[in-house]
């Protein structure tokens, strides 16, 4: 089960500089409403907890029929849509497209140079196109879709056969194609959105499409949410994590949070948290800054700026108990100073080693951080990690009292977007953009 | 020709939040000695500035076996042994192992499960390995050389023919077993230190390998120092950039630094620039954040937070003129609402606007951002990139009164993992840690 070790936030360790007992126990009557609205689903898009009941028969049949029929499984989509498949992909079956059927290509952006690639790799009549957007109408994700469809339709007679769309079950122009042409769809529950949406089928078709059991992650969610439904804020991670990081930056300026996994298959994970936590929590002037990292490797790029840096972040580790291989180091180079002391050792002894150090390190000059332990890194447990970051997510939104769920920031970028891509009623827009544009200064 | 774009960094674009001419005139003196100090060398590790000059036949005739005799090239290397390598890779030859060889892996951590994967991927007997480490003895290196010497000796019947050191010209333990053994090897000039090495073999045998010309790199690097010479601020980019960033750290506390590319392909030069600006100038209780996002994706990721969060960052893009491939959004489902505006713009259309949206919705409320174009995405071009970001690097860490090379703050860590490892002297490290792993409170 994932646990939460918090000591090296605390004051009993790291001094004035750490969070009171007190603290935690004077704020708890703030915690116990917010778990009530959390509990009475207050707001619709609260629905991300009711993924965990879902059935998953459709998602297993589409899956089946992709992997016996495809040697190319190509994901459009962005944001939420992208990085929660990412993070699967990555972490259940690294270096993937290298030995494995069907090859994976999630393509999350609008770069032509990308697409090229991908499009010399994939033989499009062997290739199940999964177009994914909430709205049905995010403009990076159908531009690609509508390239794609052109193309699919010069390269095969029913192009419809090749397409699955994963989208609101209702609205929006994906729902409006995809019922006209008649393509396979999955929906994404109304309430639940975008970077809630990982243990919906956006994540869950992936992970069938790559053999991993979508069955597992949900009764790995299932029983973290359990713990992370508790009232008592001492035994739920999930709100302790949210109070913890928020009274950091309330009480002591930390804006950072950095997230670094121990293990190179959490690394997209970390990402699909960053979206999660910046997207959410950023508004009104407020919010905290989620730093994705890498354990050990960015031991040798960030750790200087944290040990020694302004005192500006929490550092939260990922540890992993279990990484199911191993290797001895041997004991060659015997007569080499500095090389005989790894000897003996295990890769893991060592991974872990320097986790625990640097834990150690940082503690003892007083800078806060705080560990998530996984047993291993399997589907059940990566049910545990999203689960557990998105209701500890939820929970920090109403803990500042901003709306965790919407995203009205990007709005703005938006629409000078769609004026300067002729979009009817943005021609105001254009214009403004236009204006902007002058008088540069370049050096 | 890099051109840096400041206009959305200035008062006249931004109002009060922005930088003044006269703060920049104010500031003159103190580049003006900066640049002095820089051209005299001050400090030995400004020989980085120097591998513009470097011969590389050795470098040329390493790679040239390699690819004709190996179908992998695998890396062993962390920090600025293995950012440097990889950002050039992605950029250059995106995709790379799908469809080329030699199949480059690139293994900079001690991840037993990537470990696994990679040498279920690579037959040894056909496998090139380039160990690098500057000082000879870095722990996590070292421990995969050690395993894959192993592993190589049982595979091979002489396997010193397998593995190419980089390593210090004559110190360190990775030069002193090279030497014994017969390995190939190739020096990082002393002076230069790890993360301001990609422009020395860490980089260019990577470069060379996958078919890329080491001269272009050098060739851009040495065209763009002409302009990050230039003792006059309004004319060198890179010590406007710097002293840009610094200004707005120092009067409006913007502590952490966005760069965003709009490629794909220039992700991990993201990263790569994260490493040296983070352990560069993140001492003495100074530094800033710097952090590694990805255009047009982290808009719907990140980008909420830039507009609504705390006023905390100035965000720099990298814009690239020309993809040098492109697509056209074809014209279909006209009928559906949302999507025909679309149709008839390319691709590279599209992520141009988002950028330039993007900049203007910043822009208009008065947040701080910067833009660096380049032409295209070519070796002359990475060039060109690597040498502005190390330029400004060092000029900022001297603006900042910090040694921009060192590592200092790192030491701790390590100290611990000597001692759990039982290196010998370190045995007070390893009570003292055994001391503070009780007490854990775990939720």
């Amino acid at each position: 089960m994932l646990e939460l070790n918090f000591s090296n936030m605390m004051g009993e360790v790291i001094g004035e500089k750490g969070v009171s007992e007190r603290q935690i126990e004077g704020i708890k009557a703030v915690v116990h409403e917010i778990d009530k609205r959390i509990k009475a689903k207050e707001r619709p898009e609260l629905a991300f907890i009711d993924l965990l009941e879902q059935d998953t028969a459709e998602i297993k049949k589409i899956a089946s029929d992709v992997r016996e029929k495809s040697e190319n499984f190509l994901i459009l989509g962005i944001g939420g849509s992208a990085l929660g498949p990412r993070a699967i992909l990555e972490a259940l079956s690294p270096f993937h497209n290298l030995d494995k059927k069907p090859k994976v290509f999630v393509y999350d952006n609008v770069d032509p140079r990308t697409l090229h690639r991908i499009l010399s790799l994939a033989d499009l009549k062997k290739t199940a196109v999964n177009v994914i957007t909430k709205s049905g109408s995010t403009a990076e994700t159908i531009a690609s879709f509508m390239i794609l469809w052109d193309k699919m339709n010069s390269a095969v007679s029913d192009p419809t056969k090749n397409f699955i769309a994963i989208t609101d079950p209702e609205k929006g122009s994906l729902r409006k194609i995809a019922n006209e042409k008649g393509f396979r769809t999955l929906s994404i529950p109304q309430g639940v959105v975008g970077r809630y949406s990982v243990l919906s089928p956006v994540g869950l078709l992936l992970a069938e499409v790559i053999g991993i059991d979508s069955g597992e992650m949900l009764k790995g969610a299932g029983d973290i949410h359990s713990k992370c439904s508790d009232a008592e804020i001492w035994k739920n991670p999930a709100y302790l994590f949210g109070t913890l990081l928020y009274l950091m930056e309330r009480e002591e300026k930390r804006n950072i949070n950095v997230l670094i996994p121990y293990a190179d298959g959490l690394k997209p994970t970390a990402e699909w948290f960053c979206q999660l936590w910046a997207e959410s929590l950023g508004k009104s002037g407020l919010g905290l800054t989620p730093y994705p990292s890498l354990g050990t490797t960015d031991q040798h790029s960030q750790l200087q700026l944290w040990m020694e840096g302004p005192e500006d972040k929490v550092v939260v580790f990922i540890k992993v108990d279990d990484y199911g291989v191993d290797f001895e180091i041997p004991r060659v180079f015997k007569d080499v100073e500095g090389t005989s002391y790894l000897g003996g050792h295990t890769l893991s002894g060592l991974i872990k080693a320097e986790q625990e150090s640097t834990e150690l390190a940082l503690s003892k000059i007083k800078r806060p951080n705080m560990t998530i332990s996984i047993p291993k890194i399997d589907a059940y447990h990566m049910g545990q990690l999203f689960h557990f970051f998105e209701v500890a997510t939820a929970f920090t939104g109403f803990l500042y009292g901003v709306n965790p769920f919407n995203q009205p920031g990007v709005e703005e970028g938006k629409n000078f977007t769609y004026g300067m891509m002729g979009k009817k009623g943005y021609e105001a827009k254009r214009k403004e953009a236009e204006k902007a544009s002058n008088a540069k200064r370049v050096s």
